[in-house]
């Protein structure tokens, strides 16, 4: 177990060097011409945005890589090139972070101040989620202009960057303030929003870019991107749990979906399980910042059992999601999507 | 000159066709999946920030393209394709305008509220603009995928993001609130903030897009890259002009660069041509909304006799310009160039 912490704390560190070497390019682009302002803006707004969270997302490219070369070990170059695509990701991440962070007025993230609200900085982050967002193609293009499949990963970038922005915009326009409506609220709904927001680029994108670098046609694995965006779904699912029933000092942060008027899952089950008069609660106290409306929907949300139901719907979407994953014809797939449902089953964080 | 108005117009409202055909394929996306709500948003965004510009950006990759085929008749795919590629430009523009706008606390685009400031749609602008930029890879996927400029394409569309927003960015650091410094001005950074904040994506674009259809290589025509930014430069210069000295019925605005403490070309120069006294006034003035303030800068413009100093910047950069178009080996591309500089030789809008 210490050999296995000590393997992922190298990898950690190996990965680590990654980004200064990236960011060390891109501080360098030749296709800008650098003054020392903006090359200290753009590293002080790296350092603050980029490496900070749990690189989950990244890391999990050298993973799934690692698996589908079935234990021959990777080379320097292979080690590099996945941990860029693992950067890739988390730049990816950071640049919806940033420009969230923004649409939703939020104060912190990862434990400090949101990059829009540093001093000098305010609306100059909406300019800097751009510039993250291109940071992405600059490594893609440094790194794989000459792969086979260079054309394939640009492709898949936009396309999940797409349906991330859709999924955005989904949840946007559904919690506009002032038409509070919870009867727009359904499983559905939620189900949308968190497959496009969240599952493609959190859970397909590090694993499509390992296929590609070992040379997968992206095409011939329909079911493999289904199983992903299922774990996904089953991971914003716990996430909206966690938000409510989580212990804060785990999840780092204190859940404020049922102010916000969050299409959350536990809402959503709430609308579908509670009978005529809990509705009537539902729909007075739900999105109210007042503590006292907030104490009313959590003890509805007692009353209702939401907890065991929870529970319920965590043992049998693992069971759904093994049975699945052992549908897999290879192996070293099964290995990698059950490495990753490993990781989130009954997480409390 | 009927007849040429005549196909002018004709050009116009086919690359308005090709707009209709474009959005209905973006609103059909099978990449999500659509409600009527998300449906309806895309589409009253994309019509409201998309179309309502000069389109030159757009128009000018189709006029590119017929005089690099040396008067051949172009077929409808290929003016489909080229209509294609100058929306794609437009889309571009309407991504940086509505976050521009956004950035810049600005109040109207094109003689209507700016985006964000439509009622109930706020923040969520943010990702509008995001959803616009995404809008690219779409089309260009749709239309594109199988040309053997595909990725080419693709490489383009990214470099040119990437130095818009790099220049962008000197732009907002450089004019940071509560630090307003005009000591930092000078011609080498404004022709840097210029060149790539609008030089790249408004004059090289175009024409490198036309390039790749017609199947060029945009590695062998550095000098034609050169000209056109030399060219976005001028013009950038002529928008600072006209924002001080333009009649605002024409220019469709009242300027506000001087209130703004914008780094333009007027300020940079009245700093190398004035006295230590008028310098003064330059550093106690500038940037202030009050009209007595405002009014005193122009009066110094007035005094160094601004305006002729303008008008000859304006003659030698036409001179300059025209004698490295005649040194372009290709008279195909000799035609391009001239018609873009005489699009903008001397406008007064």
């Amino acid at each position: 177990m210490a050999n296995l912490n000590g393997a992922a704390s190298d990898l950690r560190s190996t990965f680590l060097g990654v980004y200064s070497v990236l960011k060390s390019e891109l501080l360098n682009d030749p296709a800008f011409e650098w003054t020392d302002g903006s090359r200290q803006w753009v590293e002080r707004m790296l350092d603050y945005n980029v490496p900070g969270g749990k690189l989950n997302r990244g890391l999990s490219v050298i993973d799934s890589y690692k698996l589908l070369k079935e234990g021959k070990d990777l080379t320097d170059n292979e080690v590099f090139l996945a941990s860029a695509l693992g950067w890739c990701i988390e730049w990816l991440q950071a640049y919806f972070l940033v420009l969230d962070d923004i649409m939703d007025n939020s104060h912190t993230r990862r434990g400090q101040p949101c990059w829009y609200r540093v001093p000098k900085v305010g609306m100059i982050a909406v300019n800097d989620g751009i510039i993250l967002r291109n940071h992405i193609p600059r490594i893609l293009k440094n790194h794989f202009r000459q792969k086979p499949y260079y054309v394939d990963l640009l492709d898949l970038f936009n396309e999940v960057e797409f349906q991330t922005a859709q999924g955005q915009m989904i949840d946007l326009i559904t919690t506009i303030e002032g038409e509070k409506d919870l009867s727009k609220y359904s499983l559905p709904l939620h189900r949308r929003i968190v497959q496009y927001k969240t599952a493609y680029y959190s859970f397909y994108l590090p694993v499509a870019c390992a296929l590609l670098m070992a040379g997968e046609n992206l095409e011939s694995h329909t079911n493999l991107k289904e199983v992903l965006v299922n774990m996904g779904i089953y991971f914003q699912v716990q996430d909206d749990y966690l938000d409510c029933f989580g212990e804060p000092e785990k999840i780092g942060k204190i859940g404020t979906d049922i102010e916000d008027f969050k299409c959350s899952w536990l809402v959503v089950k709430a609308l579908e399980l509670c009978n005529d008069e809990q509705k009537k609660v539902l729909f007075e106290h739900y999105g109210k910042e007042n503590p006292a409306d907030v104490a009313k929907i959590k003890a509805l949300y007692n009353d209702i059992n939401l907890q065991s139901v929870f529970t319920e719907f965590e043992s049998k979407s693992y069971e759904k999601i093994t049975s699945s994953i052992e549908a897999h014809p290879s192996k070293a797939v099964q290995a990698v999507l059950k490495l990753f449902l490993g990781k989130i089953y009954k997480r409390e964080k």
